[in-house]
């Protein structure tokens, strides 16, 4: 049996494209070989297996406890919308109608009104915030909630696009401008550090422009970490509405000058994407690489020579003693050894704990790190603190690796022959100077084949006075790039 | 604007419809005014309020950690199943069909096929199943998903019975009848314990009687707690599918011995209808009670004579130790001390904790319970075990309240005339014996304008040798109830 299943791991491991052949096979190979999907026979719809809804599991965590700190609660709308109220606010129908899914008939009849299924939620939020908010007593509304929508996409590709998802939508009102403003960014600034300190990826933040905003907001900002082959994915969005939508919907609030005013409003959210952004970040050709904080196994125990007296007995032991702190699997099956490491390593667990009988006869065991491979012998004695290093070792070296990943394929172009040399021969970020017009917006895309603004960064750095497109007087740096 | 609200607490309490009065409109009077829900303009769907949501969250973590530590995975499937998937098993889709939403454009175009958004998941889970097992070293497959379901109601009532609700379907696989029998039992048995340990709900558990089985089951188990007013409500059922799905859908495994075989299958759900059972169980005129397990807030403090120097620096201390360990509100509001003491009644929070100067001085603060009002004063020095205390005897209180009612409403009928005169005159559960045909079942159904059979209880009572209907050998003794 060890044999069959060395065979097949051999097969599976060759079975991963390298990533330099072809990045999007390689990414296919891993999500289908490390069992975080599965294709299912509806078009555009995926199975998200245990192993990666485990991870989906640990990011919700993570996020609903950084949304609470911060007074947010969770509800629950309604999964359809019926078109009349859709229609509602007309910049937000008209960028969602064309991907919306349609209910037309409800137990065995044709229904009156057409039901779209929710692509995102804000119709059925000012529509219940209408009914609960009458006074400035009622503001701040800070909901939040985690759904699944569903958005016709016509290529789809787990976890990066699919037709149904899985997200979470923060829709908020307040009784200022200010006060919205501040919590659009509020929110912003809490995504960039989940990315960062759950998922230890790197990412540019800013403001998206008028063309690449969200139907019916007012301002759109962005975190757009880079994957690990020069492409962005939009990891993130914070929209600001004005008072947009409550106009549309008719929600107002008495102020505390007795007057009858209109609320503003936000709202916010990070879908199973993520996920997507992990894999594409921190993947290697020997499979995925996850970020302890949000691995569903943080550490596995790997026995060596586990026939021999003792090893098995110490591995439980160990395991008891790690499963205090952390997600902790030993693997004390029949499998080679050889065969669990390449195993374990294309499951992308980052810390492997080996323990065999000479380490057990000197009170040690020996922890290799997924990401640098380093192999560190630590006592046993105080092995829990030693794992927590080790793993937070691994979160460092995730960051930091992705972080030069971005620097070195952030490029600058000053002119229109730099922004297409570097469109063509190097895949990154490219920062240009931007007259506002989309005229040049779309010039850009179509004549690099893609190349679309990721956004106008908060920090702009002035590279020249004109548009690197127009030769106009220029308005923005803008981060350009290809995008998932 | 203390006067302004005590107007509104006097209001807002007058509106709660008397139990006695009318226990349907109590129901609807209690969601809507302790802001559980909010009605939506989509036929049927609710909007789950933050204090009705909180509830959710927190039965979802407690039967998640129930199913996690039995070994089981969490998982997501698609929400639209193609046509024929659906039809794949014949009974179930006879079962679902009448009452299914269907997706018929997507993207602006007519599909071929049409899509139903999933009132369950079965064929979805046999289509990935199909793709995953293979031999008998894949099982057994213990999978649960959290989710929402559709099934197109005619009448609806906030989580009794609403278009769209959320719920968790557990799906498992096995090598053997034997084991997913077991299974199917076993389940029944969490959420026996579920209901008991955190809602304090007792139950009534067994088995559904051929007609009242789900659709495509070999067996259903039910869990029937009786709600206050003599009514049942089914709370959860398990059931045991055989391989009639695995045949339908040909999923096989090579077995032990090297033979081709299929696998046994059951499935087992739990809703937010528990939300309708723990309102309609512990509840009374002046609103919710919550079992302590599940509130949003276990505590509320409630500072007395709060202009009073130290008494909400005290009050915020007393909170701050509490949240260690408990969900614990403080309401230091200009609102009056009688409008708090309302409020947080009809709210149902389970214990109210006073502190006033003289309290404060002695070193003591007082708990009220929510259930039996009794007052305890006790000290600040060992409050955490107090109010541990207190709270677990809340639970108990709730817990043998509800034992008692379903013991006084809890008949015996033996003859014909009895069952009539039980089903017109006491709301209750009927014990009766069954010759095992439906057309008793039916007929019971017919004379009484609705009672059914809720189930056939693990332990039987032999009351006579005949059929309470008709008069012939009787097979079963069969608990029957009226129902949500």
């Amino acid at each position: 049996m060890a044999n069959e299943n060395n065979k097949n791991v051999q097969k599976m491991v060759d079975a991963i494209t390298p990533m330099e052949e072809d990045f999007g096979q390689w990414y296919t190979d891993v999500v289908k070989k490390a069992e975080l999907v599965d294709y299912s026979g509806v078009k555009g719809c995926m199975v998200i297996r245990p192993y990666g809804y485990a991870i989906w599991e640990n990011i919700q965590k993570d996020l609903d406890a950084r949304f609470k700190a911060l007074g947010h609660e969770n509800v629950y709308m309604p999964m359809f919308i019926p078109e009349s109220l859709l229609q509602r606010e007309k910049d937000h129908v008209a960028g969602f109608a064309p991907e919306c899914a349609w209910v037309t008939i409800g137990g065995e009849n044709q229904l009156t009104e057409r039901l779209c299924v929710r692509p995102t939620s804000e119709t059925l939020f000012c529509e219940h915030y209408k009914s609960i908010i009458h006074s400035y007593r009622d503001l701040p509304k800070l909901y939040n909630q985690w759904c699944n929508v569903v958005r016709w996409e016509k290529t789809t590709r787990p976890f990066l696009r699919t037709s149904e998802f899985l997200w979470q939508e923060g829709h908020t009102m307040h009784e200022t401008e200010d006060e919205a403003r501040a919590e659009t960014q509020q929110m912003l600034q809490v995504y960039k550090e989940f990315y960062a300190e759950a998922l230890a990826i790197p990412a540019v933040t800013g403001r998206k422009t008028e063309k690449e905003k969200f139907a019916g907001a007012e301002e759109t900002y962005t975190i757009e970490p880079m994957m690990h082959n020069g492409v962005a994915l939009q990891g993130g969005t914070s929209h600001y509405f004005g008072d947009g939508f409550t106009r549309a919907f008719d929600i107002t609030f008495t102020d505390r000058e007795n007057k009858v005013r209109y609320p503003f409003q936000t709202s916010w959210g990070v879908s199973t994407r993520s996920i997507g952004a992990i894999i594409m970040t921190h993947g290697d050709d020997n499979g995925l690489i996850l970020p302890p904080r949000v691995a569903p196994i943080q550490v596995v125990i790997i026995p060596i020579a586990q026939h021999k007296e003792g090893v098995l007995e110490k591995a439980a032991e160990v395991k008891a003693q790690l499963a205090k702190k952390f997600r902790v699997s030993l693997d004390d099956s029949d499998n080679s050894t050889g065969w669990k490491f390449s195993q374990y390593e294309m499951k992308g667990v980052p810390l492997r704990l080996e323990l065999g009988p000479r380490d057990i006869e000197a009170g040690n065991c020996v922890l290799v790190s997924r990401v640098s491979r380093n192999k560190t012998v630590v006592s046993l004695d105080n092995l829990v603190e030693e794992v927590e290093k080790a793993l937070n070792a691994v979160h460092d070296e995730l960051y930091a690796r992705a972080e030069e990943n971005l620097k070195n394929k952030t490029f600058e172009a000053r002119t229109m022959e730099e922004f297409l040399d570097i469109a063509e021969n190097h895949p990154g970020f490219i920062k240009a100077m931007w007259c506002g017009d989309v005229e040049c917006e779309d010039k850009l895309k179509e004549v690099t084949g893609g190349v679309k603004s990721r956004c106008i960064p908060f920090h702009e750095d002035v590279l020249s006075d004109t548009c690197v497109c127009c030769g106009k007087k220029a308005k923005h740096m803008v981060v350009w790039g290809r995008q998932y």
